[in-house]
């Protein structure tokens, strides 16, 4: 790689770096069964766009694949990893220990794409030292400090909205450079701390427009 | 209302979609101390997108608000409600009652936007016959029956990867018109049934690049 497909990268759309996150997943579970090129329709089948999608979002990459033919399953999820930002490992923090966190903590996706939670805290003291997936609970007034001397880059939110504002600016403070946030709330965070929120009731509410008005267009 | 607000929101794009469903939750916050107007600036303040996209996205839903002065908050929040089609009750179902499930089901933003989860599911026998959040899990293999059942419309997936697929089958015979899936796995439904998948991981790569490659230029 010669440090093109990177600067490319730059000018990937968001909605074309969540279609990577996906063709990422139909690439690793490409069947390893001794066939390593993998063609571009059967990344479009396992997503659900076009064909013409697939390659257009992969040409802007870089040169990758044979005209024709495919995509070497291997040279492509490295390519991908390196667009998106994840050819190198990401320590994160999570706050919120609750249901949400634990359900977060005990899914291991996110380790296989670099990601590890390095500390956890909990505002609640009767939480604070309770051992969770390995992990030692710490209290949540400590976190600014702790993210600074982890050198953790992102924090993870899974607090009730009311605490969520808080927080959030604690994380930032200590010098995380992204928070993943799953309160519905919509925070207010230093220019350079990026932000995803997930917020499932409004998921919920898509679903239900789709329903509504869908007629299977698109998607 | 005439009629007419629900035509038009037909083409809506799911962008906009997602706006008007933001939209909702910061008129739902406006500050009801006699103001019922709320400024299209304040709209596009609480969620970061410009006045001029507010007034555009609105717009869409047919005569609202006066220029220059605003739109009645009630008045407002209805027309929104009524385009993403949650100016009713859904009833839902919801499989796989581990952390995930849990943490759901006692989130009581689904409630306030007119879900109901009305019965809950799971494969292991050790959890059915428990009562969690006022609902007794039932086996996961009586799915399909209890939905067609209860009527209900919409299927919440906080099963693991490898169930998913047999699980939203399941719903679909019972007669589910929308799945929310959490796993981490691309579902193939048939045509008539909407699919949103909230992936975490991918939101964590999304994250990533975005720190990676992002420098405040939006948002």
């Amino acid at each position: 790689m010669d440090g093109q497909p990177t600067e490319r990268a730059q000018r990937l759309s968001r909605a074309a770096a969540q279609r990577l996150s996906l063709y990422l997943r139909a690439v690793a579970a490409w069947p390893a069964d001794g066939d390593k090129i993998v063609p571009s329709r059967r990344i479009a089948d396992a997503v659900g766009v076009s064909d013409a999608q697939v390659r257009r979002d992969l040409a802007a990459l870089g040169h990758l694949g044979q005209r024709g033919i495919g995509y070497d399953a291997k040279e492509l999820a490295a390519a991908i990893r390196a667009a998106l930002g994840i050819d190198r490992g990401w320590r994160a923090v999570l706050v919120g220990v609750g249901n949400l966190g634990r359900a977060l903590l005990k899914y291991q996706g996110f380790r296989a794409q670099g990601f590890e939670i390095v500390a956890l805290f909990d505002a609640d003291p009767t939480k604070v030292g309770q051992v969770v997936e390995g992990l030692t609970v710490e209290p949540a007034a400590t976190a600014a400090a702790r993210v600074a001397e982890l050198g953790a880059e992102l924090g993870v939110l899974t607090v009730p909205g009311t605490s969520a504002p808080g927080v959030a600016d604690e994380l930032a403070r200590g010098g995380v450079r992204g928070i993943l946030n799953f309160a519905p709330v919509v925070l207010k965070l230093p220019k350079h701390v990026r932000l995803v929120t997930v917020d499932v009731a409004i998921q919920l509410e898509q679903l239900a427009f789709q329903v509504q008005h869908g007629d299977g267009d698109d998607e």
